[in-house]
């Protein structure tokens, strides 16, 4: 299904090359403003942050100056407490650059099986699968930003792998080399949240880092989720981890123990996929690198994951 | 909350030194003969898959010859299709040996935050956070394994790394090494799922993938997961990856497109931490290397995931 | 929150006097054809049963001829399994007709309680709560009936009783002398559901009555709901209703047996108030009796039930 | 599904003539002390206030002395936010009494439509649905009462009308003289709620009187549910009801406007059918006014209703 949260519920829909994509917020307190600012801003960033490690890296960011309409749930700048609706129309339409995936499925892409789960599917530029999609959720994620923020809650999600490599001054050369080899490349996606009081999450079956790793999880090309000592210090033992820990502090935790926020801050990490479509194979427009793209989705996920725990 | 799952609800109760653990399960089909002995083996190859390891890796393998009381939803041996019901009594009640976690924490457990939380914790062997808890949960999980083999879907988990030692040969005498040392040590439990059709899960924010990290990270201790190429293939570019795939078959998706199950064996990896109790610093019973008990729980969410996706 | 339903559900947007409202309708099966003239038909319908009936009685009807604009989830005609989006722009924004709305709580109304809940309210023509967002569920509940109608189960509402007056050729002249005292009155809406195979609904809290119930109760003046004997034989003894019945067949059941459809006929009936806003008290528009217009909503709304449970 | 609730969940579970039936009550907050003798208090009064009436009325009351064991959740006297679940044996278990139901359908019964939608049934005195199982309902409602009462929130649900009769002085004659005829009645529970603050459910979907119609509609008999004017005041122009009401106050509402709490007293009424197994026709224990026993139930279920949409 297409909805996310219980309390405050996002619902997303669209296809990329439809007449517009958008989402409902449900569960948003009335009497908040809402700075419509920035969400532009983030919006922005989003192609930014790609932008500032190489503008040859990616081809799409140009095109997705995005204009939203609010159609409900605020009144004179201010949440009503009704649902927020909102649409950006798709005006890219460009579906001849895409006719060949009418009748072509793309390894690594989910164009297979959703004709075989569906026996049909909207072939333009993804349809439904198109990273688009994930435009709706940072906007909804910066709602929930401005929300967690006036509970002195922080989230910031950035890059800090690109291949094997974590010194980001080697990044620009690395990505321009991929590129043109017309390849692809990984990535890792590191989160920090600061700010969450001690409590939040619920032991047994709704531990925050289930929510946490199900957000992540929907993030198109994440194939993996670790917090606190995760899969990378399997190298040390108990006694390395633990020692010099005290209840209330513990890095191998990451934060969160069974299952519930210990007022640390909660580290997590996102595993991200070379992008499938690869410039040896395809033309037309691809990321190199599409953990540069996923950073502002990570953080929205996160968002949208503490608001609805905290609300 | 306590409870797992849609269709086939799961609902987990009881401390471990309290009268009973147990659970209700919901939504299971009338008229299908439930197999208890499968059961009842389970649990013990639960403690078995440890002990062909090493006895000595564990102390506390032999007390749980749990006895399970079914209290409803099955009438001469067919389930009714009303709920499951099912009590595990405890016997092995020894609070002396926990007397002294009535004023302590430890760290990396769950005890600080329960008390922060709730303002009161059952103190007594880990209480509600222990891992007796999930003794349940492998029951449930055998009734939906039978569910599943009728459907042609089987699953496997096993230890496949313990700290970054992958050859199966040398585990008996590492974990015998670390035991002496009173310390303790991580591992990897990697999961296959086979017999999955094409079309199982859902895009967007039903991803079968989501359901999974989310059932995976509900496991005391597990700090990571990924699936497909996930954490371990970053040094690989696309062209790597993809090359040689078809939209049929790719290794790197792991048996999931999209969120949507492409046909495939469903393969991922949950990353243990070390037990934070450690020898070193604490008495009483506990286990060097977590993932070894764990896989069974790994099968049992995985099952429990599949069957709600498939019902 | 706004949304109704777990397999086909739907999420409604909107004040009356923003800028649209609207919904989203997330669940739907791929690969169907989705009739929209017979949308627009129902909408017209709508207006049309009251017209029928007594064209003066209502000063609301002829502004209702709605634009729906689609904007997603359906390609060529037919649904592409992904979420359908549609929004109904508000253009009939008088709100110099409701200025004394800002400052003004209706009796009987919702406004009080709202300003109440949330310290804020769209006031324009009774913003979120107006009967205006009933348009929206009357076009999901004709893709639910298309739907319905695929698997020979048949939905038909109307109005069966104007005050205590079950003679609809009085109708009329009653409806004429209440609205000329500047007065409004009640009704009963029996909606009848016929082709619903033997087993749909569950025991315990599931039972089919109880989701209908709760999706009647969600209508706007609907204060009262029954099915079978409900309120209405009381005067009967056990005998006189159960004598003549077999298990398959019994009047008194209304068609449903704890909780589960038997294959007859479901037969309910909703109560509705008078209008709370009456001429005497207040200029503007109103309906005499709103249990005219809510006939297509009953229907909408029991479409919606018995969707969600025989998809 | 057996569950009701999201917040304050309860999971029931049981047959009445299998092992025992029970219930998981989760989401209950830490903490509190809980009146265990309140709720057997409870327990007998439900008795009680049968046999009040007329002990002759029911062959049924005196076996009910059952015995609850608390397993889990509790400790200390305290609950721990824990799941508690607790289970009541089934002690009287005279299946021969019940033998001729194998093979025999009863009018106005689940049996057959159990029969049909499951292909097996446990036909024992009525199995899952037997009225048995609201027993675990006035438990649990007995929790949410005593968590009410602190709130100021009071429920009281009492039998006001028996057939057609009102005045309470007569009903014991009443029922001597239906029982004697081996027939049954019908009878309307009415209940108040007082103290509830203004601004509880909420609009559209979640409103008060659609959770309140839903719980109602889940006891077994209940054929109607109404609230305010309901189905008794049609009679009435709007002019009648709302000129001498303010925003405030205006008893047609029964308390709730729009969906939300108004501060008033909520009042609402549920139908109750003649017992469909009556003397004439068969042989075994029945009630000859089920109304008379379900008041207690009732008061439960809204005891529910009004935790979960205020916690």
């Amino acid at each position: 299904m297409n909805s996310f949260g219980d309390k405050f519920r996002f619902t997303s829909f669209g296809e990329s090359h439809g007449r517009a994509i958008g989402g409902v917020l449900d569960g948003v307190p009335a009497g908040l403003s809402i700075d419509i600012d920035m969400i532009h801003d983030e919006l922005d960033q989003r192609a930014g942050r790609i932008a500032a490690i190489g503008h040859a890296t990616s081809t799409r960011a140009q095109h997705e100056q995005d204009e939203i309409e609010w159609l409900s749930g605020v009144m004179d700048g201010k949440t009503l407490g009704t649902p927020i609706a909102f649409i950006i129309r798709n005006t890219d339409a460009r579906p001849q650059d895409y006719e060949w995936l009418r009748t072509h499925f793309r390894p690594g892409h989910a164009d297979w099986v959703y004709e075989k789960k569906y026996g049909i599917r909207d072939w333009r530029g993804g349809g439904r699968a198109s990273a688009r999609e994930t435009i709706s959720r940072v906007v909804v994620g910066c709602i929930a930003k401005q929300l967690l923020l006036a509970k002195g809650i922080r989230i910031h999600a950035q890059v800090t792998q690109i291949g094997m490599e974590t010194d980001s001054t080697k990044w620009e050369t690395l990505l321009e080399e991929v590129r043109r080899a017309g390849d692809s490349i990984g990535g890792i996606v590191t989160c920090t949240i600061s700010g969450v009081p001690v409590g939040v999450g619920e032991p047994i079956f709704d531990k925050l880092q289930s929510h946490l790793a199900y957000a992540m999880m929907t993030i198109n090309g994440c194939k993996g989720f670790d917090y606190g000592c995760g899969f990378s210090e399997l190298d040390q033992r108990g006694s390395e981890q633990y020692t010099h820990c005290t209840a209330e502090s513990c890095p191998a935790s990451g934060g969160i123990d069974g299952g519930i926020s210990n007022g640390q801050d909660i580290v997590f990490r996102c595993a991200f996929k070379p992008t499938a479509t690869i410039g040896q194979l395809y033309k037309g427009r691809h990321d190199v690198c599409i953990a540069l793209r996923a950073a502002a989705v990570v953080e929205a996920m996160a968002a949208l994951v503490l608001i609805n725990e905290t609300l």
